[in-house]
């Protein structure tokens, strides 16, 4: 039988160039409060750092345990399924919903699934090129005129709202959907990249579009969660175009 | 026609004797982020302090408009229904339930009512003398190994989650039961004085049981959620009472 604990261990949190230690700290603490356990930094600005031991209060076992990478692609190794967190609208992007309603859908994707959850800069956050790995992204509804929430306690929140919903989701009697186990983000990155060179071998990429051109098919394939057949298929589809060329 | 932002102006955040000025900036951003404003602060250490207005960060008018008091009772003068939020379960207390079901449930007293959310001292939480004046305790779930949750994380979560609750509130059609004015505050500890001192008079008080039967007394009266003529009946009743000694 499926545990809050066994559940919760499915997620990691990623905290992408964060330039203040104490954030990592406070991060360190608040998920460890909500019984998540696994951070993963991207490039920290400072770590390890006194500041972020001393805030971190009794979860120092998080930062020790904590894995230090040095690219966004490498702390999503093993990871089938990404949320970014972010405030801003975009433009031609993944879903945005509320972190309620992500939190209400995310627990059975977790039962097969690595999950990750994304935070970008403090001040700048997510940038486009983190946004790209995210299947979906997910907001918390702030007041408009002051929307500024510390890392940390967008951290959790988020941790917060997923540890909430775990009780419903193990709790009730209905009938659960599980959906099948996705691609490791490895072998989506993969196939977007032989992709692009296929597109770019039969001369489909324009130089000034290209970037463009790329976010659409990324978000067209991440809406669809794809399982490992169907990268497959996909790939042996480039391939033979790859050999007529 | 209610509104979100009117709604959340019902609420008063107070901080009792917190000991790190740090911990009132960081709280005084947070519940700006969510669409609060009003903090008071009861016997802070050190306030106002530079850590405190640097962690505030855009939320200086938070704490330019904050009131400081000397005791919890003057922090609680106009409020109508107060909420502590305390981890630790206690013997013959108030109901205390999740955070989320406060939040679904606080709204509609919200419309009539002033409410008080109450939060302790960092090390210790709320004391005894601090809980008996408040009609309901709420917790935030979290991990049974490690549920040391920072102040300002703490009034982060209780803050979203009620502003949560305001969309579905007020964006629903079904018919809203609003519950009557409750009695202020004062009104109402001024009652349990009164009552305190007949049962003093009439010799019904022991030393060693007195505060226990008051904490009773207290608890079966903030149940019902006295309204003015409720209160102005028992307190003649009282004053009937002394008039016969």
């Amino acid at each position: 039988m499926q545990t809050k604990s066994n559940l919760l261990k499915k997620f990691r949190i990623i905290l992408c160039r964060t330039s203040h230690p104490g954030n990592i700290g406070s991060s360190a603490r608040a998920l460890k409060t909500m019984g998540f356990s696994r951070l993963y930094l991207v490039k920290p600005n400072n770590f390890p750092s006194a500041e972020a031991s001393s805030l971190a209060s009794g979860a120092d076992d998080v930062l020790r345990d904590a894995i230090v990478v040095e690219s966004l692609e490498d702390a999503l190794i093993g990871v089938n399924f990404t949320i970014g967190f972010t405030a801003r609208k975009r433009e031609l992007t993944q879903p945005h919903e509320n972190i309620r309603l992500t939190a209400t859908n995310i627990l059975p994707v977790a039962e097969k699934n690595e999950v990750a959850l994304l935070f970008g800069n403090e001040k700048n956050g997510l940038s486009n090129d983190e946004i790209k790995h995210c299947q979906k992204l997910s907001f918390i509804d702030a007041n408009k005129d002051y929307s500024s929430l510390n890392l940390s306690q967008a951290v959790q929140i988020v941790c917060h709202e997923i540890r909430m919903m775990t009780d419903l989701y193990l709790h009730n009697d209905i009938t659960k959907v599980i959906p099948a186990k996705y691609v490791s983000h490895n072998v989506l990155n993969s196939f977007f990249d032989h992709l692009e060179s296929v597109l770019d071998q039969i001369g489909f990429l324009k130089k000034i579009q290209a970037e463009r051109l790329m976010q659409r098919l990324r978000l067209l394939f991440n809406r669809s969660n794809l399982d490992k057949d169907e990268v497959n298929i996909l790939r042996g589809i480039l391939s033979e175009i790859q050999k007529k060329l």
